[in-house]
């Protein structure tokens, strides 16, 4: 359970969520900061629960070739994640959210603190699984990576225009089960570009390690210390 | 966006969400005395995106023997979902949420007086993808289902526990997937024993049917006017 959503008395509860949303977004601003004073290339990672964030990251951690990957790891429950990714070499943080169904940019900035940067540059940020409730809160990313997986079906970006509309990239996984659940490829691509035409699209597994090359290739030209 | 997540000053937006909830709860108590009334055994269905919720409805609109199945149906957006309903002979009536991430009592209870429930002894309530925000939200059912896919990983009790706590009954859905991706069945089967000792599980796969019946089977003697 949630015990942030209200619902009610819209006036007072807008007015809330204005000024907690103001709050964070000048927390975002701080880490924004913190990042780029620390030379790293940041990425907010969403999908809904089961999309496969965690074996995107995985994956990124053994194939990244420059320099360790950090990663910051937001769940209700459970450090499972973390544990996933540091058995992958990653240098995971993990935060337990409790109720709260997406990460702030207060409790991303906390984490940081605990975060070894030497010789880093790429730090990932997994946020909760959920596709609603985190769009609205900046974590102070560069660039926000939304998640769909074929078995999620083809209609996700339309039912959930906002946070595919807030996307600078969009990667479809588990493309190797594409064919096993009838997923309708061109019609997945045109929902996208309808409600996402500014996300560059990436299409692979994390499982098989398929399609990995080119999103791996974009990564490493968005690093600050890329040769322009 | 969900702009009913209000996360900031903590003690009034409690209060917020107390009122909101006692008042979602005796707008379901009113729910439940009309769906008593009108002989109806609902079901509340709950899952992250793309577990397989209208899958699982249109096969039990298909395959229900004891007149019509009435669905109404939440999402943020589109009337995708009522459409594909309807197409399986369902009587479907579509709720769009906006950015509100769960159904409350109130929003059911003016989608039913939109039913035709002639004939009719079982309605499924969709609710909106998401394992969080629906969790707290009686909205007058008599049995929750949870919804769990194969292709979601086996720790997702694990990880969103209060909505499983809730369930009286889990289903896992997509099991024609588990060879292909790798789903551990008997950890799942654990997780799910651990978090919901007293839900009621049935694995099965709405796309190809199987595993259908002791599900069809179960929900037949929930009826009021099953034999006892």
């Amino acid at each position: 359970m949630c015990s942030h959503c209200s619902c009610g008395q819209p006036s007072r509860t807008l007015q809330l969520r204005h000024n907690l949303l103001e709050r964070n977004d000048s927390n975002a601003e701080l880490n924004r900061e913190r990042f780029a004073a620390a030379g790293l290339l940041v990425l907010n990672v969403l999908s809904g629960p089961g999309a496969g964030k965690t074996a995107l990251l995985e994956r990124l951690a053994r194939q990244w070739i420059h320099g360790p990957v950090g990663v910051i790891v937001g769940d209700l429950a459970t450090d499972n994640d973390a544990r996933r990714l540091r058995a992958a070499g990653a240098r995971a943080i993990q935060i337990q959210t409790g109720d709260l169904c997406h990460l702030e940019a207060s409790l991303v900035n906390r984490a940081f603190d605990q975060l070894d940067t030497g010789g880093m540059e790429l730090l990932l940020i997994e946020n909760v699984g959920n596709l609603v409730c985190p769009t609205a809160f900046d974590l102070g990313e560069r660039q926000r990576l939304a998640l769909l997986s074929v078995t999620e079906g083809e209609d996700k970006p339309l039912k959930y225009p906002a946070l595919f509309q807030s996307a600078d990239v969009v990667v479809i996984n588990k493309v190797d089960l594409a064919e096993a659940v009838g997923f309708d490829r061109s019609q997945a691509l045109a929902n996208i570009a309808g409600v996402a035409p500014q996300a560059r699209i990436f299409e692979l597994s994390a499982r098989t390690g398929a399609g990995m090359e080119p999103l791996l290739h974009w990564l490493s030209h968005q690093r600050q210390g890329a040769p322009v």
